[in-house]
């Protein structure tokens, strides 16, 4: 940026390389930061380092942790025989927030996207095969997201399951709670009715 | 946040703490910092806390630098005898910006706001003072905002300057270049009547 002082200009354009944030919400934020107390300043700097070197994956489920193997995994409390398979971190944290699953987790960090380059090897998925080997396992549940990528690899992982005799299942795709029938699309109403259940 | 590891409702928590970054957002940019290499969060951390570290306010007009005194008051070229008064430093970037003026600053961090209880002696109008006593100052242009605050912080500064024969001037208000008159408010169209000039 013209005329910014270096140290701040330095700000600018690591803070722009985050997600959503523009040279312009850069520069409000490098202020702000600016005008911070420095030992505020030092916290977070410090939660951002230390959080990005204290946190990895777990080497069973693939989930970030910073024990090993993960708390979940660890947790004698959960159902051993159901594995719930995501594309990342993210949606285990989403899924954990509807506190109903008491199964295991799969993250599989991506989904099959020819188009991108990203095949079967490069996620997680002969990560996910063997412990299926294990012989606990007797539903796996796949919850990738509903797009071409997410369904490919649903699909992908099901020939490979199904072979060994477990159970494998789809999440519903169908009318969010809460959404209107109105502007839901073509494809979700389709689902919606094809999932339909007696009442 | 329930169920997320302590390091990263730490970042989250850090990251929250930023203008405009809700929950939501500084958790997706948590995520995102986890997903990153781990020299680049460094470098991030490190720009943070050494930009906050290396830049401090001039100590002669207030801007923020990294040498003191500040790149602009130390700037032979620069036109001494007039002096543009400013809020905070976003503001001098933004009239640096223009490329167009040639004098030097000072910024007051802060306007006076007996609601949130801050008074001309907790704003920089002493120091103001201080500085036009050397003399070598011919013109102040007031530019703070055109709000109350702003106004009312112009206007005690034209009552202390004034008798020092120090010529005082406000910065322009009227219709935005490229603006619509038909959406400008009542008050800017007749701050730009009132400011009409022969062409």
């Amino acid at each position: 940026m013209a005329g910014m002082l270096e140290p701040v200009s330095r700000m600018v354009n690591q803070l722009s390389k985050l997600p959503g944030v523009g040279q312009k919400t850069a520069q409000r934020l490098a202020y702000h930061v600016l005008a911070m107390p420095e030992d505020q300043v030092r916290e977070l700097a410090v939660a951002l380092y230390n959080g990005k070197k204290q946190v990895h994956y777990c080497p069973v489920c693939g989930d970030y942790t910073d024990v090993d193997p993960c708390r979940i995994c660890a947790d004698k409390g959960r159902d051993t025989s159901v594995v719930c398979v995501v594309r990342d971190p993210r949606d285990v944290a989403a899924l954990e927030r509807m506190r109903d699953y008491n199964g295991l987790y799969h993250v599989l960090h991506g989904v099959i996207s020819p188009m991108d380059g990203v095949g079967p090897d490069d996620i997680r998925i002969k990560e996910l095969m063997a412990r299926l080997q294990e012989g606990t396992v007797r539903e796996v549940i796949l919850a990738t997201n509903p797009d071409i990528e997410g369904e490919a690899t649903a699909s992908y992982i099901t020939r490979l399951v199904r072979p060994l005799g477990i159970k494998v299942t789809r999440i519903a795709h169908g009318v969010p709670v809460g959404g209107e029938l109105e502007y839901t699309d073509e494809v979700t109403l389709s689902q919606a009715f094809q999932g339909r259940r007696e009442v």
